[in-house]
């Protein structure tokens, strides 16, 4: 007999609650967690929250052999008034269905998917914490739990949801960071999966990001897998340029992943009637602008930081200084509007934010 | 105290072998298998056979959100004098470690784990099938169990090793397979993670495969990925062509698979004194073969069906069969000289096979 109501078994072991501003990314995780299953034929089912602990898999379960599986990242805000809010919570669950798509796992329902979320969060609302740039971070991710090594799609997934309070990003205010363009890897080629936001896609830039690093670049700044020559992406953020007076962020062409940070970004420059235009755009045309010093400002976007100005940009030795390695004046803009909105602090007007009651 | 001494936990509850001449591939698991964890500081450590019996990870362990993750696969046969071969298990091992150093995975010691898998499958002697074409499955994995969000490498991992007794591929004979051209999927791509035999690259193709599938195919012939023009490889094959008396094969470029069954025909067909080239083929020069009736053969190679000949190709609405959809001479030729090697029915002059005493 499936479930589909859910069910909620408490921990009887609650932890400390992390109030703190600075805690390392994604190590600390709250008292409960979501899951529910899916069988080819029964669908999604038997969702429920359960005490947050080890799960237990087949060693020959899918997951570990080819790779299927989806995930999303997303963050729960405190409001000044106390308010816990979420930020355009459909478009993460509908980009997990597009992932799933391109994986060939079978889709979830949006709606009742963000109802159990809600649920999950009011039942954690303790862990929202309230300091500036901190909140609690939302992991949604669909694993291939059937036993086989045929190389062919599961019958069996799990959909979990894990919560993880985050420090700010930025403490001690935004910081610009150093950013390395990647000549030699890869991330992600038109016909791959570059658009899906699936685990492969991650550990394959790890080599490209830790030959960055040794050389003190917080991130690479990856080309496209083709001529080597466009501008796609960074590690986890989409990448915006100001250039001359208009924004330019490379357009969705199959390989990048359609940022809700970015996609936010757009519409607020529209309203604010700053040209901003989605083309491709190669790493010599950007240089040819920093030459002729029409290199206003560089930043990444992605959920975990918003705004990321970049200070510092490397590319085949040579170094471009952006912005005197300070913050924009766009950047600065749309970080504080979209956090503002974020908290609650500024007014929601784009119907962007959902309240967890 | 870590241990390096391998420990051995015999299964109470020993599962009837099976010996069927037709088992779903990868679905039917001996009574133990091989753990040895790995820790930053620590290095490899614990090597243990156990009951085969299910893992228990936590959710935010690495592999369930980035991927990081690589695995072999490989096969022992049973000789019609009994004895137990392997065939040629250190390539195995060494490519295993190269697919790690493309994905940030530690190394491991390729004797020392030589010296556990032949204690494992020693253990398991019984569940080797001796039925023409059926052999021991074996999987050797590398997956990263350390719990957190940071898109980084893992600090741990564990190294497992399972087995599957599995029938013969070609159930009745050698059948021809109808293979198509992937046009608007990618596989992989220079400066990806092509060459490397991670979970990410399976999934990717799944959705490739579903279309080639429902229109009668088997799999689908990979192009390259910046030109959509030179083939690469077929799901889980390398690809040869014989080409007006000459045997042509893609060469290694860093996006497909150093097949061991590859390496091992370039080096027989060597020896026999037949025409063997790896280069650039664009399936555009592939078709004007054809076309000109130079086209002779066709075959897919790897591990699961040795020799696998490809009588249909399918490419934009053209259809191209191969050898009057029969198995060709040096198809024959190559399958039964390496299935005999495998099986130590004909000599074994490269010291290809290790027996498991
Ligand atoms: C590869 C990649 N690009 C861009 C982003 C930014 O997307 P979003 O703004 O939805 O967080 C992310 C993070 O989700 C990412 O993983
Ligand atoms: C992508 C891919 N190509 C080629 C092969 C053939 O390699 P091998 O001959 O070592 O089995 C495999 C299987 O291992 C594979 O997964």
């Amino acid at each position: 007999m499936c479930k589909y109501e859910l069910e909620i078994v408490k921990s009887m072991n609650m932890k400390d609650k992390i109030q703190k501003d600075q805690v390392p990314f994604g190590k600390t995780f709250t008292d409960h967690m979501f899951i529910m299953d899916y069988e080819t034929g029964k669908g999604w089912y038997d969702p429920r929250i359960v005490p947050y602990a080890p799960i237990t898999l087949d060693p020959a379960a899918m997951i570990f052999h080819y790779g299927q599986t989806v995930f999303e990242g997303m963050k729960a805000y405190r409001g000044e008034d106390n308010r816990i809010l979420l930020f355009r919570p459909d478009k993460n669950f509908q980009r997990l269905n597009l992932s799933s798509e391109r994986l060939c796992i079978p889709p979830i329902d949006v709606e009742r998917v963000m109802d159990y979320l809600t649920q999950l969060i009011s039942l954690e609302q303790d862990w929202v914490p309230s300091k500036e740039g901190t909140s609690l971070y939302i992991r949604p991710y669909i694993i291939s739990t059937e036993p086989g090594l045929a190389v062919a799609p599961s019958q069996t997934y799990k959909l979990m949801i894990i919560l993880a309070p985050v420090g700010s990003y930025f403490s001690g205010g935004i910081k610009p960071v150093r950013i390395s363009v990647e000549d030699q890897f890869t991330r992600a080629v038109k016909g791959g999966t570059g658009m899906a936001k699936t685990a492969g896609n991650y550990s394959s830039g790890f080599q490209a990001q830790a030959k960055a690093s040794k050389e003190g670049n917080a991130d690479v700044l990856w080309l496209d897998g083709v001529e080597k020559r466009y501008i796609e992406e960074v590690g986890s953020m989409n990448i915006f340029f100001k250039i001359n007076g208009e924004i330019v962020t490379p357009e969705l062409n199959g390989s990048i992943l359609k940022g809700i940070t970015r996609m936010s970004i757009i519409e607020l420059l529209k309203e604010w009637g700053i040209p901003v235009v989605e083309r491709k755009i190669s790493i010599e045309e950007l240089s040819q602008a920093y030459t002729e010093g029409h290199l206003e400002e560089a930043f990444g976007t992605g959920t975990a930081a918003v705004i990321s100005p970049v200070g510092e940009l490397n590319w085949l030795g040579r170094k471009m200084i952006i912005n005197n390695n300070e913050i924009g004046e766009v950047s600065k803009k749309l970080y504080d509007t979209i956090t503002g909105i974020q908290t609650g602090k500024i007014e929601d007007l784009h119907d962007w934010t959902v309240e967890i009651k």
